[in-house]
């Protein structure tokens, strides 16, 4: 049998009890972990947040913290090697592996740099100038952001490991406040590994990280007001987790990542032949393939006029045709396998949904080519382009198919695209490809309020672009309504989000004493 | 049988049906109306707001839409006589009318000049300048704030009919988002008065206010992704509205505020004789005695050092005892009565579980003398002062008696203030009234991550503030745990709260057309 997967609790590694759950190799089929943390003490692994981490991290200035955040960031970086092998069993290729692990550390690198230069040299931040509220001037008000007395759990999702858990550390770790990571079962392995390289630095202190591989079971009851939730994952353990008391009674804070039904339009201009034709037809095949389409923020839906509908599927179809699937590191592979076998089996389910109302462009949900390994044991499948004719169908605008699928629609103008982009009911990421400035800002305007980001690609920007799936950790990242309507990153945005804001009143000599 | 209070829903002022719940006059005990909302399409209002409301705000530019606040609060405050009028009859003092009345219309005029020199003369706020994501500076992000398409459901309490309106609706209508009031059934016939007041005035755009006296149901089940909701009353309301799928779910954006046990706290330096000890004093009477203590800022804990118990009890007591209390208007009254015999009664209740920890200082929970009404038909009770020498008790730290009660607690040192002040689990207004700065300092630091608002008076500050109680529109109101965890005011925060915030990434040419 596989070995328990250790936690890191209380200051010592350990291993639940019992047998666990076991995680196969996404590739091969073989085990490769048991998760387990039956036995360990939630009570104490707050406590130790609470009583140990706590204290540490603010004694610490933002620039102290913003060192530790640096040196953890470093390790991640020299050790990548260890953590790519690892990845590559989840079914990552190496450029899947770059996004996560190089991604993750370059997220907590800027981090530390935003915590550097735009942070003071202490612990608290004034937010404004005097403002004030008499006559004389002798009465007045600024806020600060403190430092809350509580703890950070982040509870991630599958398949950002490493990218997922840094890019929730680094501000908890950088407002002060302790963290605990509840890595998702299938690729805890790798989050585990990546949290003991950050923890074998001596950089973090005792307890401003932990890591309980496995189930939280009472967690959520150790926290209220001063306490922290950051959840990726389903929209339905985000709605379970927001309606505990700890969040409805107790007002911890609550940050939800959760579904996105993400759209890419095709400008009108872009005829084939145009720069952002291509530049459209490149970004969906890498959004459908990277990762497997294992991504938050992939394109879900493909909106092109009406009238290219045929040319896009045929560009596209042209390109999936060429894609090599199969064991990461394999020749010519380029796209490797999902997380796991059930994972692969609740996708072709969401495809076949998806299919029913329309034709399919590209792929099987039956059968897949695999290159350096069998397509029996791994969690293959192939990418999967549906066409829908026909906007209007709900399916395409309500089901995620959480892998390397997605769906072409046709609009017929701007307020048609704005319209269709609403239907996802709130999205992480939208893009609109077009050099035609008018199209751009009547889509970027119109759609805006059910995006938290927008990409506006085109020949000028292209060279540059990091493309519709990448959050960046300057920019927000999260998305209204079915989103899960939170928001992380957004440069020093996240930290301010984990620090208490207070109006203090007072004389202006009081007031400047608050910094 | 009392008239039914109209609602104003739909575009018309509508009644509800059946004989409603009677609301009676808080100081004779005659009905003076009859709440029901009986009948009321709530998805008619919801759609109203929507189709009609929304559309229509969104046409209008950030001034315009500040003109438009500018006109409607500038009716209120020239016929405010009228709502003084109504407010006498829920037991409010001329004093006390004025916090609700004209503190609303100051809040809104505070809002309009707010929104006139610091929004745009357009519809979105860009936040930020071009952040370079690339090395040759041709693809970067902005992040701009923009309307969503939704509604501000605004569940309002009793104690503020007229303020609570006006500090909820002031951010909705600036940031172009269509309200719906609900106000608290106790004091709606104000509400509704204070609405009337400005729908008379046109300003407003049709849809973009409506008023619903009486309960909602079904409306949250409307609600979803672009709405907003934003609630003050019970932190048990504020957990079942929590909980809902509208918020769990859909993700409608939630502030709450609800419970506080908020503290002053006099410095060691204060001692009798010095000018904090008298500002100590007064402030105390004056948060116990205003609204009848009816607020959600009053100060519930007075934290004086160990050895002036003595001498805080006694100042207090002879304040305290020359108040008078009766008819709101009757010759020598200070103090009116509470909103009604129901609430008297829960009040009443809670300080006997408070006076159980300690003794009494002031007042009889059994009777009370009055001026100028029947103190059996009204709603009064005497000013109640509590001294609870052993600190560690709990009920004074978790029991709110919501009216003129509050409880006064010895501390040893700063360290032991500040952990007194934590054992509200989060308050929305805490104050030290000292002239130590080091003490000041220290309390405030240790304090401020359970306080959404800290006041500190001390004799260079006093002429001009404006109290423990008071939330001013340019600094946030709200605070952690206990409190909420929620967030309003605090300047043009509260307008960008109601917007949705979207990362735009492109070229320098394409974010700068996005203003």
């Amino acid at each position: 049998m596989s070995e328990i997967l250790e936690s890191y609790v209380a200051g010592t590694w350990t291993k639940g009890a019992g047998t666990g759950r076991e995680v196969l190799d996404a590739v091969t089929g073989e085990p490769v972990t048991r998760v387990s943390s039956e036995g360990i003490d939630m009570g104490e692994v707050v406590r130790h947040a609470r009583e140990v981490g706590g204290p540490a991290l603010r004694a610490l200035t933002f620039p102290e913290r913003a060192a530790a955040l640096k040196a953890a960031a470093g390790a991640v970086q020299e050790r990548k090697d260890e953590l790519y092998a690892l990845s590559a069993r989840a079914g990552a290729t190496a450029r899947d592996s770059g996004v996560d692990i190089d991604g993750g550390a370059g997220t907590a690198f800027v981090y530390s740099s935003l915590g550097r230069k735009g942070l003071p040299d202490g612990k608290v931040v004034v937010e404004d100038d005097f403002i004030q509220l008499g006559k004389e001037g002798v009465f007045g008000g600024r806020h600060v952001l403190t430092t809350p007395h509580g703890v950070a759990l982040q509870i991630n999702a599958f398949n950002f490991p490493v990218w997922g858990m840094m890019e929730k550390l680094a501000p908890a770790l950088l407002a002060g406040v302790p963290t605990i990571v509840k890595p998702a079962t299938p690729t805890a392995y790798i989050a585990v590994a990546a949290a003991r390289i950050m923890l074998e630095t001596g950089a973090l202190p005792e307890g401003s990280l932990q890591v309980v591989a496995g189930s939280i079971p009472g967690l959520l009851d150790q926290l209220g007001g001063q306490d922290h939730i950051g959840f990726t994952g389903s929209a339905d353990t985000a709605a379970t987790l927001r309606g505990h008391e700890a969040v409805t009674r107790r007002s911890a804070h609550f940050n939800a990542e959760a579904d996105s039904l993400n759209a890419s339009v095709l400008g009108p201009d872009a005829a084939p032949g145009e720069p952002e034709f291509d530049l459209f037809v490149k970004g969906l095949v890498t959004e459908m393939t990277t990762k497997a389409g294992q991504k938050c923020t992939a394109i879900r839906r493909a909106l092109v006029p009406q009238d290219r509908m045929d040319d896009v599927a045929q560009a596209v179809e042209a390109k999936l045709a060429g894609i090599g699937i199969g064991a990461p590191g394999a020749d010519g592979v380029r796209m490797g396998a999902l997380v796991g076998t059930e994972q692969r089996d609740d996708v072709r389910a969401a495809a076949a949904r998806i299919a029913a109302a329309g034709t399919v462009v590209h792929g099987d949900l039956e059968k897949v080519e695999v290159i350096g390994a069998d397509a029996d044991k791994g969690a293959f499948m192939s990418p999967y382009l549906v066409r829908v004719d026909d906007a209007d169908r709900g399916e395409p605008h309500s089901v995620e198919a959480f892998g390397p699928v997605s769906t072409l629609m046709p609009y017929r103008d701007a307020d048609h695209a704005v319209d269709l982009l609403a239907r996802g009911e709130g999205s992480l990421a939208g893009s609109v490809v077009s050099n035609d400035r008018d199209f751009v800002t009547g889509v970027v305007a119109g759609a805006a309020p059910y995006h938290g980001r927008i990409l506006v690609l085109d020949r000028e920007s292209a060279p540059e672009s990091t493309g519709h799936g990448i959050p960046m950790p300057q920019l927000v990242h999260g998305g209204p309504g079915r989103a899960g309507g939170g928001q992380e990153e957004g440069g020093l945005r996240a930290v301010h989000a984990h620090l208490q804001r207070t109006a203090v009143q007072g004389s202006p000599a009081v007031l400047d004493s608050l910094g």
